[in-house]
């Protein structure tokens, strides 16, 4: 069998929300690659899919650094992509794994970019946190002729802002450490009662905020955070689906 | 065991591209709702699905109307509504199926907004077409401080420019029926080199278009096509990840 890398995403986080092909793929796997986003830390992306993995996988945790220094990052994507890249040309089926979707916001595209063209890849596409949250809470994104607006909140407060006023639902990744910046700015825009906040979708410590106004900014919030805004329904009506009894 | 509604996305096309749930709640189900686009027609949902139902399940295909008359639309999924409560009233464990995810351009919605709070309810979420067709082709969606919009090529034209010039990234779905006037719009904005359009993304008849500006528009389109922009990569030079050889 000739050497091939797939890139895999593994959905928000519960386990189950991996699609077949990807837990598939991942029982066939020589090497697996997981990112750590601390030096020694653990990968959440690498716990969701152990129980996929064969016994005899060889686990690579990998550092991805996340400063600013451009050439800090550059020298590690450079180097983990020449480490998947000899893996591969030796033979191995080697994995590697991101949270969410493999093309959205994710460090596999700056991999990408090196080893395309170079060795034989596939993309498994994964299911989204927005997806994943909007199911939980029964709170709906785009529809028919709307349009949905997906912004990371480390972009500039006028493209929020804009993003806001142009678009029926809004999504806004990374909120973390940017939170009550944020909520102000919902709240100028008289957004807050059509905003939720999610985190930890669809896993054991979910947490759901769904009167934005009234939540203690001073809590821990967890750094896997977003915010679902939908002009067309208000956050704190919808009800949560799993609490309803058969009422006819 | 009380009766319960799984309102489940399959994924852009491929059966291995559900999530793991959504194939373990198929395979206990009593009763499976399947949108139907025409009366009698075939369901593509259906067909994605099958191969991970019981074989005693009961397979309820109903027709959801496309047409503009919205009293016509709010009958039927009043009808469809009622009939899947009772079927949850009853005891039965009940399924709907829809095309990707399940809360973004979906039906579901209306029903959801028919039946939330009158009986339990599961939503499971599913890849988009979006999703799926990026990793098919290897171009990718928004990374780091950049941003995407979702639109429907339904929307004003208008809608449709102020996107495209906002954004880094673009959807631009149901191209159907509107492909010349969207690939006229991209090229003003000079973005047919930054376009690819796929259909049937995961499909066996999937089909992707590189080069927009030399495509024949008289040949038939799916109408299942989409067309993803990237203002910082090029459509034509990403090379399709399967045709590449171990070059180390």
């Amino acid at each position: 069998m000739s050497g091939k890398l797939f890139a895999i995403g593994t959905g928000p986080g519960s386990s189950d929300l991996i699609t077949v092909r990807g837990a598939r793929v991942l029982a066939g796997l020589d090497i697996l690659y997981a990112p750590a986003a601390k030096k020694g830390g653990d990968s959440l992306a690498l716990s969701i899919v152990r129980e996929y993995l064969s016994a005899d996988v060889m686990i690579k945790s990998r550092h991805f650094p996340m400063s600013a220094d451009a050439g800090a990052k550059e020298s590690a994507w450079d180097a983990i992509a020449d480490e998947m890249a000899a893996d591969v040309c030796s033979g191995a089926q080697v994995g590697f794994i991101t949270l969410g979707d493999v093309m959205l916001f994710s460090t596999w595209v700056f991999l990408l970019a090196r080893l395309q063209g170079r060795i034989p890849l596939e993309i498994i596409p994964g299911v989204t946190s927005f997806s994943c949250i909007a199911a939980r809470t029964a709170f709906p994104l785009a529809m028919e002729q709307q349009s949905m607006a997906v912004m990371s909140c480390t972009a500039d407060e006028s493209l929020l802002t804009e993003a806001l006023q142009r678009h029926e639902c809004v999504v806004l990744m990374k909120v973390y450490g940017r939170f009550e910046q944020v909520r102000a700015l919902l709240g100028r825009l008289n957004l807050l009662p059509h905003a939720l906040l999610m985190s930890s979708a669809s896993l054991p410590d979910e947490q759901c905020v769904r009167r934005l106004a009234d939540w203690d900014a001073e809590q821990p919030l967890s750094y896997f955070s977003t915010i679902l805004v939908n002009k067309r329904w208000l956050a704190e009506t919808a009800v949560l689906p799993e609490l309803c009894a058969c009422l006819e």
